[in-house]
């Protein structure tokens, strides 16, 4: 997979973290996912058609949802409630449009479906394609009154 | 949601068991989708995007996602194993293929994004949209000598 389809996704995925929950996310190192289950607990799959075909899953572990849905919202929640998954819904929505913005500046035209949120432990999400899968780690503070602590938020995809 | 769209699944997925397994599978009473569990064990997901948006979910239990991988490959298995979850990507796929030719009758042009397949019991999957999600289950007996035994696939779909 060409390099030129990873930028997007780091892009709009810092960009959606800086504008929407005033958040810098650092990336960590990109690895090839080799294993099906689900980054996290929480996972925002979104399918994208166009010149390419691709998906993108946005996963968090359950703290990290729930903070993503604090940080938006403004208000606690005690689990991963019908809330929580708009809120991861609407991210993944933002953060594939983000990408279709990046990608049209290649010249590349993508269109986005219907998101779909999974919620579950060891739920295994298998992308069906002979395409390598990228997943893309950023880091973020949680306010638990430890900065070294930090929650993940994944970006897994994969791009024809 | 219009009748003319929920058509183009019944006629798929009809279409697709009689052709790709050799079987006659029944339809069961459409029901508006409201809980947001899997309908089964292993369900294929697929994005549609074009003239219009949405998400289409084919979902079998254990058994029949068995049944229709001994149909499909002519082989054995013993668990939902990567074989089971590419064949289940692959009738997705198809599925989705034979109804968007359906909706082109009809004028509405689709394109088909990259299929996952999700696997687990008690999954939580959510369509975030405010369209109904409509279910339609179809019925087709498993060779297991009971002529009454009947596994069910369950086509989930919403369109906007």
């Amino acid at each position: 997979m060409d390099i030129k389809y990873i930028n997007p996704f780091i892009i709009a995925a810092q960009t959606v973290f800086k504008t929407m929950l005033g958040i810098s996310a650092d990336m960590g190192k990109p690895i090839l996912k080799t294993i099906n289950s689900a980054s996290g607990d929480v996972t925002g799959v979104m399918g994208l058609v166009g010149d390419k075909k691709g998906t993108v899953a946005i996963s968090l572990r359950e703290r990290g949802a729930k903070f993503v849905y604090k940080t938006l919202v403004g208000e606690e929640c005690e689990s991963i409630n019908k809330d929580v998954v708009d809120a991861i819904g609407e991210i993944t929505n933002i953060i594939s449009g983000q990408a279709r913005k990046e990608f049209e500046k290649s010249g590349i035209n993508l269109s986005a479906a219907m998101p779909m949120v999974i919620v579950g432990k060891d739920v295994e999400l298998n992308f069906i394609t002979k395409i390598p899968i990228i997943s893309l780690p950023f880091y973020f503070p949680v306010d638990s009154g430890n900065s070294e602590d930090k929650e993940i938020m994944y970006v897994d995809f994969s791009f024809e």
